[in-house]
């Protein structure tokens, strides 16, 4: 069976022809493995997602999660789905042996990710969040903590939520007002009621651990008095065992527009019955944790953002290549057949499109996957340095480029299928709404152009911002040696420069226009995106233009990839040429009109 | 109560300051109006879309019609508002006196539409059909069918359809099968599956008037044998009442991603029993019967898209200036309060961006109702023709460019409210869905980027193009005059000659690549259409800034329109650089990639 929403070709072409991920094999950390071990996980998560999740996400649409008072109900294939994909040791897959992990490489755990969401991001939210709470436990757990909660979770036993956002406060975490209060115990009394948990409530496993932020009695006012705390629906005994409800209760949940085979609850702790909480870590310290854990889920956002756009883009060019419609302009005659979809322009403008926003969004988040991987296994102190500074710089981007263009995907994906596309018949417009959360959720779109802009091309001097010059250069160097990519080369030569110049004057404008400065962050996010994507089709391009095609099938394949690079360059890249223009315009319109005025 | 979805005050902006429909008062037409009528009517109309179409409309979109077999169901608040509609007159608004309407300027006409498509798009949907389908029949009908079918419609008794699409013809008419064989009795015998069929069947009416196209057996191949039949749904006696059931039957419903309130059909004609048409006009005629109606259904969905932005923009900034959260830049101290957040920046760029989108597209979807005004009321053969070049050449811009750009205004709007609007207890993701599908129906965006560069452009041998740099160059030379304008003035000079240029050069590239040259017929659509809604924004400035204002209020509505105008002169119209030179340099990419290398 084909899968129709993943291109296992593509992933084999970035995991081992782009990123060489065979090299991490040579390390320690990864040496059980060899290109055979990773092939088969790929395989067996290709087969889960394709038998188990992929047939019943639009089931799972049509039948949102409802709350009869006492339990929430779900629709069964999820809970079905989700046991094959535990028995087959997917959730285990990038963690330590220790835990009963398999050590996996985090960029092969991230392609195997990327199965689940093209097949369903809706089924794949339940796992992921489980692996980004356990993945935080087991980082910063006391031993006890990691031996009692971790294993579990990873088993699939318990799954995991990620509690930050309350009514009041979503983007502001410095508002939040959950309280954690010691008790007698050496433990904390929780309450408070937090908003957008997902997976906050269901029967799919015996218990769910919330991770929750709340703040202790007397700590620092904002973000420097928060706390992170272990809460689970049902307390845990000394030796692992299940014991009495604890007082976090279902408050209601939320109705989507899309993503909506994952549960999205209100919850309330503390509210009738004691909730207990155990502290991670020190107390406020606690938003540093969840931060640390952020690049990876932002990662996994991304990278979510990317396979609804992939999907779609699948599924409109399946149908661009059976539906026939119309005929070319040179070919009027009534009479004659029409011809399928894909033989007209503006079909295939939509098509390329499509294709190099979500391939070239696919290759940033399995490279930033593989920087994962180089933080897990270098141990040059100043590899290791530069890693983590390129990870800094890329997440926001990682993160937004995709929720921004990858929907734009899912559009034209609609916009191929016609009036087909907008019915439920179809997986298009489901997948446009599943992904116009993307933008949303893990820090808004206009909070990662902030974090991008006023503090990570900043950071330490600039030294993430040089972190990426060098790499960006190394790719261009290698480009401009290869007669067929020379152009761009010197496109993305010129791009980059207008990116440092554009980066220098806002950091020098910040002195005197503060505000002004940092007005336009979306802005300038989305252009340093398109850069940072062109280096990654320039990247493609090298590996595409310096292969030889072993079949046929492979001959078109480089082709197309050596066809999105030119697209991309010669359609995309260039609208960065205004937005910078814009940017170092400084313009205030928006900020100094008064508000009665919009 | 204060309408949430609408803004009157930008509505009469534009009716009596931009575009002085008063003048139309002198017109014989029009004599029996005055600013005091059109008022009364406009105060009707926003009475009844406030207080019978928005109310129902997030029921209307959660609970959809339905098919048992036998009926339709739709939510029985659609029946209720529509009733309140045409006893209000509505529906008879703009017909001609001697059919019992108003004869109200098409200017009023759409600017109460608008109000209707803010308020509940898919209620609207009705009576805006139905009054396109009667408008066919006041023109071309003979003076039987207009007496038989055009008075009970605009009464509101029997509502209307266009049938157009079939399963295997949707932009590809030429290919339409669908038989009207000649009777013994005058009349013809429908055979034949349409597709689409908004408003196809339901029970709010006593009858149901289907207009369709179809073949007549040994007429010519492609569109220029394709004739237009009325189909009743209850055949008409000759005295009006109605008969038996005629042989149209609903085949299924249409499940659609948004605009759920409106019934999309699929129907058959003549499969079990006789199903009986009157010919309209001369055989072989009906397309362009149709698509002489075409020019107001455009522009009819364009509003549509443009109102459906609007809502949007409206609650996100009611929502915008209500909530609190975070703190400006300069203000981080967490214990002071949180701020609203159109305070914030990336919100106000937000806001201001869907406002230049919004109030451009109503300034030019108003614009273009009053060319109508001017085709039914001019005398001068040759400022009339003038004006029948401006519509031609600006429909596909007033159908398109909302449906793009007022989407990109509703996703905005779901940003604002961050997660609470990603849920279906506000309006935004709504209206985002219902929106998406004003890109496709009514000719998609592709075909109206290929009426306007492959046809509109250069028909007459550039006279509409002519006609229109007529009208631009007025403006830009007035703004000229005005200091404060004069730099918008350059810019959209410059942005013309721009236009003109590659225009020039993409006619002549078309004698040698007459595939490559059209190939990007929807990025040229996009492109000129920033261009005109520049111009509409420097129409509105050029009053906005010679208006001494007399409230408050206005002064601050004034500012905010000459802000919008700034805005996107400095945000939206550098855009277009970019993309004339993608289309000058002729890029086939897309166009010569071998089809398996997608």
């Amino acid at each position: 069976m084909t899968a129709q929403f993943f291109y296992r070709r593509d992933l084999d072409f970035l995991l081992y022809e782009v990123l060489n991920v065979e090299r991490f094999c040579e390390c320690s950390r990864y040496t059980a493995h060899d290109r055979a071990s990773f092939d088969a996980v790929l395989d067996a998560a290709s087969a889960v997602a394709v038998e188990q999740f992929a047939p019943h996400a639009a089931r799972s649409d049509a039948n949102e999660p409802t709350f009869d008072g006492t339990r929430v109900h779900l629709i069964p294939e999820i809970k079905t789905a989700l046991s094959v994909f535990v028995n087959a040791g997917l959730m285990a897959g990038t963690f330590d042996e220790q835990f009963g992990g398999l050590q996996l490489p985090v960029t092969i755990g991230q392609a195997m990710s990327a199965m689940f969401y093209s097949a369903n991001i809706s089924t794949a939210g339940y796992p992921m969040l489980t692996m980004g709470a356990a993945n935080l436990l087991a980082t910063f757990g006391t031993p006890d903590q990691k031996n009692t909660y971790v294993r579990p979770m990873i088993a699939g036993r318990w799954f995991g939520t990620m509690c930050l956002s309350e009514p009041q406060a979503g983007s502001s975490l410095a508002d939040i007002t959950t309280k954690a209060t010691p008790s007698t115990e050496g433990d904390y009394l929780i309450t408070g009621t937090k908003m957008w948990i997902s997976g906050g409530e269901h029967d799919l496993t015996e218990n769910i651990i919330h991770l929750v932020l709340a703040k202790i009695p007397g700590s620092p006012p904002g973000v420097k008095g928060i706390s992170l705390f272990i809460v689970p629906k049902f307390r845990v005994n000394p030796d692992g065992s299940l014991g009495a409800r604890n007082g976090v209760e279902l408050a209601g949940l939320n109705h989507k527009m899309g993503y909506r085979g994952t549960v999205n609850t209100v919850l309330n702790f503390g509210e009738r019955d004691e909730c207990r909480g155990l502290l991670i870590g020190e107390p406020n310290k606690g938003l540093s944790y969840m931060f640390h854990m952020m690049n990876e889920a932002r990662i996994g956002v991304g990278l979510g953002a990317t396979m609804c756009g992939y999907a779609g883009y699948l599924a409109s060019l399946a149908y661009a290549r059976d539906r026939r419609q119309g005929r070319p302009a040179s070919a009027k005659d009534p009479t004659s057949p029409q011809v399928p979809i894909i033989e007209h322009a503006d079909i295939r403008r939509l098509l390329l499109t499509q294709k190099c926003y979500v391939e070239g969004a696919l290759a940033l988040e399995l490279y930033c996957a593989s920087l994962v991987d180089e933080q897990r296994t270098e141990s040059a102190s100043q590899r290791l340095k530069v890693v983590n500074l390129l990870l800094d710089i890329l997440t926001p981007i990682a993160k937004s480029w995709p929720s921004e263009f990858c929907l734009e995907a899912n559009k034209h994906a609609i916009q191929i299928f016609g009036g087909y596309g907008y019915t439920r018949d179809f997986p298009v417009e489901r997948l446009y709404r599943d992904n116009r959360l993307n933008a949303i959720h893990e820090g808004t779109h206009g909070i990662q152009g902030l974090d991008l802009l006023g503090r990570k091309v900043v950071m330490e001097n600039g030294a993430a911002f040089q972190a990426l010059e060098i790499e960006i250069s190394q790719t261009i160097q290698s480009a401009g040696r290869v007669a067929s990519l020379e152009e761009f080369a010197v496109a993305l030569q010129a791009a980059w420069a207008r990116t440092v110049a554009l980066t220098r004057a806002l950091i020098d404008a910040r002195v005197q226009y503060p505000q002004t400065a940092l007005a336009d962050a979306g802005v300038y996010l989305d252009m340093f995106g398109h850069v940072v994507i062109a280096w990654m089709w320039l990247r493609q391009a090298l590996v595409a233009a310096a292969t030889t095609p072993a079949y046929d099938s492979d001959r078109a394949f480089y082709k197309g990839k050596l066809a999105a690079c030119r697209f991309f360059f010669r359609r995309e890249l260039p609208k960065t040429e205004a937005q910078a223009r814009l940017l170092s315009s400084l313009d205030d319109t928006a900020l100094t009109l008064e508000e009665a005025g919009f």
